[in-house]
């Protein structure tokens, strides 16, 4: 029997700190890994050129967001997601329910799926477990997601184990729709999703379960979501503790320097976040040891030098701090983009340092 | 004697066309030229790989706009304009003239010089011929610009014959201050601005007095500011047939490309203008035969089409028009990047086949 073309390799291990490499029919990516987000299938205001320089492998796209507009089989008929964005690389597509749930509007939850008005024309909008897989099979991207049930950080413990146990039967739900598909071996892997909030109890009945669907990879949902740094540690533990150990293991939503330390040195390969991005259009960098630097701030008038020294990005080899204060100011759309692609680099620099850390190297 | 580091070699002619090349301390650019505009030293949302990559040889940056902020002297602390926004080709800066009277404000205009209030925090500022000269100076452009009063196009005769007058005599007090430098052995050249409305006579007279002031280069102001092709052609005519022919020609802020065809045919040499950038901002990107393509239009949703086939640029080289439509529609700031690069590239084409028929290869 054939190799499958999703394959995750454990190349080195330090304590709970995994050194690996995830293959899919787009090309492999190392991992730990940090994956940006391109919402609407663009990272905001960088190029594929751009964004392959800072080291990137792996990208993020919402499908919830092209599934509203331009549409899934829209892009499917243009070709699929690779094409339409050109990114040659891997891409992985959410499921959308993380911004069906946090985007507000009126949201209907029942045990079929979730029922929604978009927040773009009100037009209401139905998810089940089958119909995200549908549209990710439309947009093509190398890695799907499932449909979870994300509920606030700070809801009820009854909310919490609700939704954890609507979450397991989604994803078994989700299992049988891609098993009827020819599973991943038809160009697609699917990820199951570990929710319970912050109760450890509930993360390793939900990764214990999840396990038993024996799913291609496995996120962790629902945490950075206003629990603590200690509550994160629990929960992220007990999943760990639960998930298999020859599958990759993806955290959600996680992108500031400390955490992806933290996280990685706990077990997880995998992470996105919209932060690098974000902080850049709101004209914030990354400092040297992480610190975020704020380049509107008027001690940045004249200071001659890079945003980091010695970092190799576009943005630090080319222009000093004073460049960026003054695009900032003069709210030049060239001052996000740098400042992106400085940010991005700066996650990326990290993750290969973890890497080496992994591999016993540093 | 040494030649200048600034000298314009006219290569070819056919008819009025000219095929020439400039040159400057940072390179040379070939004539018929298009320099697209970086207001604040940035091409907005563009990089200066992705401005070298559409064929770009001389950026123009805006002296007024630098001169309220950053401040002309933070830049030259920095390391000069070349090095703060990193073009290490030629760059171009405008007096500041025509952003004086069109921006708006209270503007007062006397023999020697404007008084005006900043259109962004409101403080009074004033602009001599030579006041503007130094600012550039501190810039520190290859090519500096003198001021000149740029009535609007609908100005009555007397107001147009006076600010003719009063251009020339600021002309040969830029002229005198710029020898008391060292001219322009001194690594900056300058050029003179000849004004007169749509009267050829004006035209005529405004071009033969600045001839005789010996600059190293000639641009002709006041144009395409509303009065029509035919009256636009006379008064170039005008400025043409009496400046120098050894010296280049400059028609500022033109960049349609039927006004580029047209004003190229009559002998001029180099041009700037906002439009492709503007253009791409405003999701509106050039055609194959130079319309515009509205690319908000439903029209273009499912075009897997680039926006002119056959074209090299970047955009066209990567994306179908659909790619496109979609992120105008969801107002990615890569919509207003990648159509900027098409724009500006596609003007370059433009430029480069005008070239080629100069040289009476086409």
């Amino acid at each position: 029997m054939a190799v499958s073309a999703f394959r995750f390799e454990l190349l080195a291990q330090r304590g709970a700190l995994r050194r690996g490499r995830f293959h899919t029919p787009h090309g492999t990516f190392e991992t730990p890994c940090f994956a940006p987000v391109g919402t609407y299938a663009a990272l905001k205001g960088l190029t594929p050129e751009q964004v392959r320089a800072t080291g990137t492998e792996l990208v993020l796209a919402n499908s919830y967001h092209l599934h509203v507009r331009p549409g899934a089989e829209r892009i499917e008929r243009l070709g699929g997601l690779h094409r339409f964005m050109a990114w040659d690389g891997p891409i992985l597509t959410d499921s959308g329910g993380y911004q069906v749930f946090s985007l507000g509007g009126k949201v209907k939850v029942d045990d079929d799926g979730v029922t929604f008005q978009s927040v773009i024309d009100g037009s209401t909008h139905r998810c089940t477990p089958a119909s995200v897989l549908a549209f990710q099979r439309q947009l093509g991207p190398d890695i799907a997601m499932v449909l979870d049930h994300c509920p606030p950080g700070d809801a009820a413990p009854d909310v919490q184990r609700d939704a954890h146990e609507r979450t397991l039967r989604w994803a078994r739900q989700a299992r049988d729709v891609h098993a009827g598909w020819g599973g991943s071996d038809r160009g697609q892997a699917v990820f199951g999703i570990c929710q319970g909030g912050a109760d450890p109890e509930l993360r390793a009945q939900s990764a214990s379960a999840l396990a038993a669907l024996d799913f291609d990879g496995y996120a962790i949902g629902g945490l950075s979501v206003g629990e603590t740094k200690q509550q994160m540690a629990v929960a992220l533990d007990a999943c760990v503790e639960h998930l298999p150990a020859d599958r990759i293991r993806y955290m959600m939503g996680v992108g500031m320097p400390e955490d992806l330390l933290a996280a990685t040195a706990a077990g997880v390969d995998l992470f996105d976040c919209v932060i690098p991005t974000r902080h850049g259009r709101n004209h914030t960098a990354f400092g040297a040891a992480g610190e975020v630097l704020k380049l509107r701030n008027a001690q940045f008038a004249d200071d001659p030098r890079p945003l980091v020294e010695g970092c190799a990005c576009y943005c630090c080899r080319t222009y000093c701090r004073a460049y960026l204060r003054h695009l900032a100011v003069a709210d030049e759309m060239l001052a996000g983009i740098l400042l992106s692609i400085h940010n991005v680099h700066f996650l990326q620099d990290l993750m290969r340092s973890i890497r080496r850390r992994a591999e016993g190297a540093a």
